[in-house]
């Protein structure tokens, strides 16, 4: 016997990327990291542990304030959340329903649809063109509140800022949700945008460039009056959602930018050595701006580069859709680790580079 | 211009207990533990964040083995949650629907009818008597998810588990939700029922008694089926919704039961000789088994005392519902802040015990 209401009968869960326990692996599958957190945020986290038993401030208001003098908005114009999946949750209840459906591409981050799911609410999705780039003009007068990963995932293609802009400007009487989770590996963030257009939400994530995917922190950016709706999504769930610890840590990252910024750094030129690594090998990689490359074979079987890659160790992602089934999403690492990488990949095409 | 939808009309959301910047209180509005954390937990939070550019373990693997060790339950009975509200918003979410309104108490947990009204299902109200107390039998066949405080908040009055059984037992086609927040106080945990109904669902903290608020963790315990029903929510919104720091830190607690038993033997001990002035000062007090009290003095009103005290620096928590408007609610610190408490008592009544 299920006691769960048939509402939920179509509702499908996202599935996260595998943590297996059988063996060791380099974990190329979820986007993290390779470099540890910032020392400082580290430390700042131990500091509030000693004070747990007091609950986390619900307002944030010092995380808020070091965000706000970091990206030169008020910081009224900021939420927080238990990561910005928990954000982009309360964008989909908050700014969609019946008459106005949620509005996304259909090859992008794969919670979309669940959240609309879940929240039930209608979606309209519009493919991406043959090569996986987005037609800004697709997203005029969407009648919905749109929904763009800049970079997208998993492809790591982005837009211009004057692009999106474009389409902000084009949907005055929705909202446009600008993700932008992986931004910080080199794309145009729309955040200066958020003082020009009350419409525009933008999200963004500790979890990546700032290696504290572990913590769980995510942030949106917008005019207040929309951060107040999502306040309102937000006291009507959990208003402690974002743990001391977590916040003293995200305040130790912030202080600390010049950390992210070097690993960032590291990272986007490891991605375009390994780009180029895997063109050699005969594979097609899309234009990333992300911490991750999405990769096809001239030749081989997208599963079958994934399970050969398994089996020596190295874990990278996968996705069964029929439009990208023939790709990997690979997340760039260290530079030992992509060496690994390339060495698996070697073994598996039967040449070397 | 607004853009949140027109669904959320009647929504209004949660107000934490206040948390005041003025000055420093003595804080007994929030039912903190005025114990710090178990050293363990600290440690173990500590070495935790060293790793938190890696994701959390979705799955909470290991800390529900340990929950499921000292409970006594398979591990399949638990899910973790971003503290215990996490989960009864998953069972508002997963259990009621338009044809399975929620039903509970009119004097509760406060944030039962805000999950409602924001997951949209209907619910009912069951007033209690007016001493407070539960008449059991009127929760029998009650035709929608059952949510019973037990101890209630914020009264403290609790339910003896066979009349719970008995209310379990008279719902065999529904959800019965029973919410443990404050059970490690002295009320007699349903959780053993877990084993022998299919439709129990039980809640707990790690907030109060294990002093750990700050770090947002708690549970649910139930047939594995539940169970189930209540991850197709979890992996819908936030499959991560437990950061790695707070599941070490959970872990560190669970060894360290030791502790969490003497604070709250400690706890009961100043509840009982708290109680016992608070009479001598001309308070009605409730029977409560949690670690706050719910005291209505016989001639002073319920607003005018919370708001001496909180000019004498002492913070408690008033509700402004016509029922309850008279009380204050009460947590029970440490035996010094009680001291403080019932001096600055002393003064707003004009007498001394």
């Amino acid at each position: 016997m299920s006691f769960i209401s048939g509402k939920y009968n179509r509702l499908t869960p996202y599935t996260p990327g595998e943590q297996p326990k059988d063996r060791k692996y380099i974990k190329l599958n979820t986007n993290e990291s390779p470099y540890p957190p910032s020392k400082n945020a580290i430390k700042n986290a131990c500091e509030a542990a000693k004070d747990v038993m007091l609950y986390s401030d619900p307002q944030c208001f010092k995380l808020r304030q070091a965000l706000a003098d970091r990206y030169g908005v008020d910081k009224d114009c900021i939420i927080c959340g238990n990561g910005s999946d928990d954000i982009l949750n309360f964008a989909f209840s908050a700014f969609c329903d019946d008459k106005t459906p949620a509005v996304f591409a259909d090859i992008t981050y794969g919670f979309y649809p669940v959240f609309a799911e879940y929240n039930r609410v209608p979606y309209r999705i519009i493919p991406l063109n043959d090569d996986f780039t987005v037609t800004p003009s697709d997203y005029y007068n969407a009648k919905g509140t749109v929904f763009i990963a800049n970079p997208n995932a998993p492809t790591g293609i982005a837009l211009r800022r004057a692009q999106i802009e474009e389409i902000i400007k084009r949907n005055p009487d929705n909202v446009v949700v600008t993700d932008e989770a992986y931004v910080d590996f080199g794309a145009e963030s729309c955040v200066p945008l958020t003082k020009k257009y009350k419409n525009l939400l933008i999200t963004q994530t500790f979890s990546k460039s700032r290696s504290l995917a572990g913590a769980r922190l995510g942030f949106g950016i917008a005019d207040p009056a929309l951060i107040n709706d999502l306040n309102t999504v937000r006291y009507s769930t959990n208003p402690y959602n974002v743990n001391s610890m977590t916040l003293a840590a995200g305040i130790g990252s912030l202080e600390d930018q010049k950390y992210t910024d070097e690993n960032c750094e590291k990272i986007i030129k490891t991605r375009q050595i390994t780009a180029g690594s895997l063109k050699k090998l005969g594979f097609y990689v899309t234009d990333s701006c992300a911490n991750f490359l999405f990769a096809k074979h001239e030749s081989l079987d997208g599963e079958y580069i994934y399970e050969q890659l398994r089996e020596r160790g190295v874990l990278v992602r996968h996705f069964s859709a029929p439009r990208i089934k023939d790709y990997n999403r690979i997340t760039v690492g260290s530079k030992e680790q992509m060496e690994a990488l390339i060495s698996a990949l070697e073994e598996i095409i039967g040449r070397r580079i």
